[in-house]
C-alpha cells in the first residue's frame, strides 16, 4: 500500500479547474490499491477518490475501465461513478499521469468474512454481471488460460526454490486445465479481481464494489470461481464449504446458474487458483530493489490448488441446488 | 509518507466499541506524517483521524501532546480535538500501539505559500501561543541548543561526505550559538515543527494546525524562527524577505513582540536552522535498509545557515516594526 506520486496543491487546483466540483476542502494520499496512487478528496460538492494511474495499468485500457464504472453505476450498481469534467470526459492528466475522479463509496472491507457475507457477495456479483449485460465494449481477459503457460515460463526454472515440486505439479495442472477449459459458458463483463479488499460492507450488507482495473470480458462463472478462491479459503489452504455454498447460493438467487456453469465450477476454481498462483509467483521472483509493496505469497494459491485437485463436482464446493 | 501498521476491520471495530462514535462507515490509511500511522475515519457521528503512535514518538510524552491538543481546541484554536472514550481518556491501544482519535480538520497544506499566507501563518502561530498560555503541563525542548552538540557528534566524522566543509562550519556555528543563545525570552507551549505541511488553508485563510508531536515548552520567538526558516526560503536557499516580514508582522499584530524577542530573531533563526540541519544530517547518514521514507536533505538547512550568518538584526528578516 503506497502513494507513488506526490500531488501538490497547486497541481491539484489546476486539475480541479477542469471540473465543476466547487472549492477544494481537503485531500489525503490513501493507502489503497497496489497499482495506482489514490487520494481521498473532499470539495464543497462532496467526497471523491482521485486516482493517478501508474505504469502497471495500460493507458489504452483506461477508457474501458472508466466507461464500465459509469455504465455499472448508471445501472444501479454501488460502484465508483466517474466524474466528468467540463469537456465531458472522465479521464484527464495530472502530474504527467492519466487521472480520474470517482465518487467516494462508504463501507469497510472485511478481513474475515463469514458465510452470510459470502452469500451477500455472491448476490452482489450476480448484480454486477446483470448490470454489465448491455455494456458494449469488449476487453479480452489477458490473464486467462492462454496466458498461464507463458507466465509460468517466466518462473519455471526458479519455481522449486519457492516450494519443492512446485514446477512439476504446475506443469501437470496446466496440461489438465488447457485440455478441460470450458468454452461457450454465458459471459460478459466480469470484475476478475473481487477479493475482500475490493468489497465494502456497512454492517452485514454490501455497500460497494471497487477496483475495476482487471475487469474484462469472460465467463460469468469464472468471476464466481475467482471470488470463491479469494473468500472461502484461509491462507493455510483450509477450505470453508459453508462459505462457498452460501456464495454459490447467493449468486444463484439473483442470476440462475446454468447446468454447464455448475458442472464447470471445479475446473474454473482450479484455473482461477492457477491464475493467481502464477502472477504471484512471477511477482515473488521479481521483487524490484527498494519496492514499497510486499509481494503476496504464491503458496497460498498452491495450497488452494491442492484442494481443487481433490474436487469432483460442484457439490464439493457446497453447491446444493 | 507511509502507513506502518495495518489495522483490520475487526481490530478497529473492537477499538471503536470503547467510543461513542456510532457506526463505522469507512476508514483508509493515509499518507500523512512520517512518524505515525494515520487513518481517515468516517463514522455515523462524523469525520476523524485515527493515529497509531509508532516507535519514534515516546509513549511517555503522549499525555502531554493529547492534553495539549484538547486544551488548545477548547481555547478556540483550529487544531485536532482528541475524542475521549467511554472511560474518559483520549489515549487507547490498538494493534499493540498507543492510539488516539482526533477530529478531522478540513484544509489543504500549501506547497508554495505567498507573503499573505505567511502573514496568516504568523497570526495563527501567535494565536496558538495565546491559546496555550494557561496550559499547566511542561515538556522540555529536547532538541534545543543543549542537544545540538551531541547530535552533531553522531554525524561529525561523516559530515564532509555530505558537503565539503560542513563539519568545520557547523562546529563554528555551534560555538557561536551556544555562546549567544538567549535566555529569559517570553515562553510557554510552542509547536516547534510548524512547517507548511502542518498548516491547512481553505482559500487564503488558515483552517487548522496539526501534528503537535514536537510541541514543548520554550521561547515563543523560537517557534516563529522555526516557521520563518520553513516558510520563507526556497530549497536552494533563496530567502524571501517579503514573506518573513509578513510573517513577523502577522505575528506581532496578534501578540506584540517584545524588544528582546525582536533582537534575538537572527540568533533564533540561525539556531532553528541548525536544529533541522542536524536532525536531517543524522537521519541522512542513518537511513535503515528498506526504509519507506526518503530522508530530507540536510543541505537545504546548511544553505539557510549561510544566509543567517550574514544577518545582523531583525530588519534583515523584513521586520519593519
Amino acid at each position: 500500500m503506497a502513494v507513488y506520486t506526490d500531488v501538490s496543491d497547486e497541481a491539484l487546483r489546476a486539475f480541479l479547474q477542469e471540473y465543476e466540483l466547487g472549492e477544494l476542502l481537503s485531500y489525503k494520499g490513501i493507502a489503497e490499491g497496489v497499482e495506482n496512487s489514490n487520494f481521498y478528496l473532499h470539495t464543497s460538492t462532496g467526497h471523491y477518490i482521485l486516482t493517478l494511474y501508474e505504469k502497471r495499468v495500460s493507458e489504452a485500457d483506461l477508457p474501458f475501465f472508466i466507461k464500465l464504472m459509469g455504465h455499472l453505476a448508471r445501472a444501479g450498481l454501488a460502484c465508483p461513478q466517474p466524474v466528468r469534467n467540463r469537456a465531458g470526459t472522465a479521464l484527464g492528466r495530472l502530474c504527467g499521469r492519466p487521472a480520474a475522479i470517482v465518487t467516494f463509496l462508504e463501507g469497510v472491507s472485511l478481513s474475515r468474512p463469514n458465510a452470510e457475507h459470502c452469500r451477500a457477495l455472491g448476490a452482489a456479483l450476480a448484480g454486477l454481471h446483470a448490470a454489465g449485460r448491455d455494456f458494449p465494449m469488449v476487453r479480452e481477459n489477458n490473464l486467462s488460460v492462454g496466458a498461464w503457460r507463458p507466465l509460468f515460463a517466466q518462473a519455471e526454472a526458479q519455481a522449486d526454490t519457492v516450494a519443492p515440486g512446485l514446477a512439476a505439479r504446475t506443469r501437470a495442472d496446466l496440461d489438465i486445465l488447457e485440455g478441460a477449459w470450458p468454452k461457450d459458458l454465458p459471459g460478459g463483463v466480469i470484475h476478475a479481481d473481487l477479493f475482500t479488499d475490493n468489497v465494502f460492507f456497512i454492517g452485514d450488507a454490501v455497500s460497494g464494489l471497487i477496483d475495476f482495473y482487471f475487469a474484462c470480458t469472460d465467463a460469468f462463472a469464472y468471476d464466481l470461481a475467482i471470488s470463491l478462491n479469494a473468500w472461502c479459503f484461509d491462507a493455510d489452504g483450509t477450505f470453508h464449504r459453508d462459505k462457498a455454498g452460501a456464495m454459490l447460493a447467493g449468486y444463484d438467487a439473483v442470476r440462475t446458474l446454468e447446468p454447464a456453469e455448475i458442472a464447470a465450477i471445479p475446473v474454473l476454481a482450479r484455473g482461477a487458483a492457477m491464475r493467481f498462483m502464477l502472477t504471484r509467483l512471477v511477482d515473488w521472483l521479481n521483487v524490484p530493489p527498494g519496492a514499497l509493496v510486499q509481494p503476496k505469497d504464491p503458496l497460498e494459491y498452491d495450497r488452494r490448488l491442492a484442494f481443487h485437485r481433490t474436487a469432483a463436482d460442484a457439490r464439493d464446493y457446497g453447491w446444493e441446488g
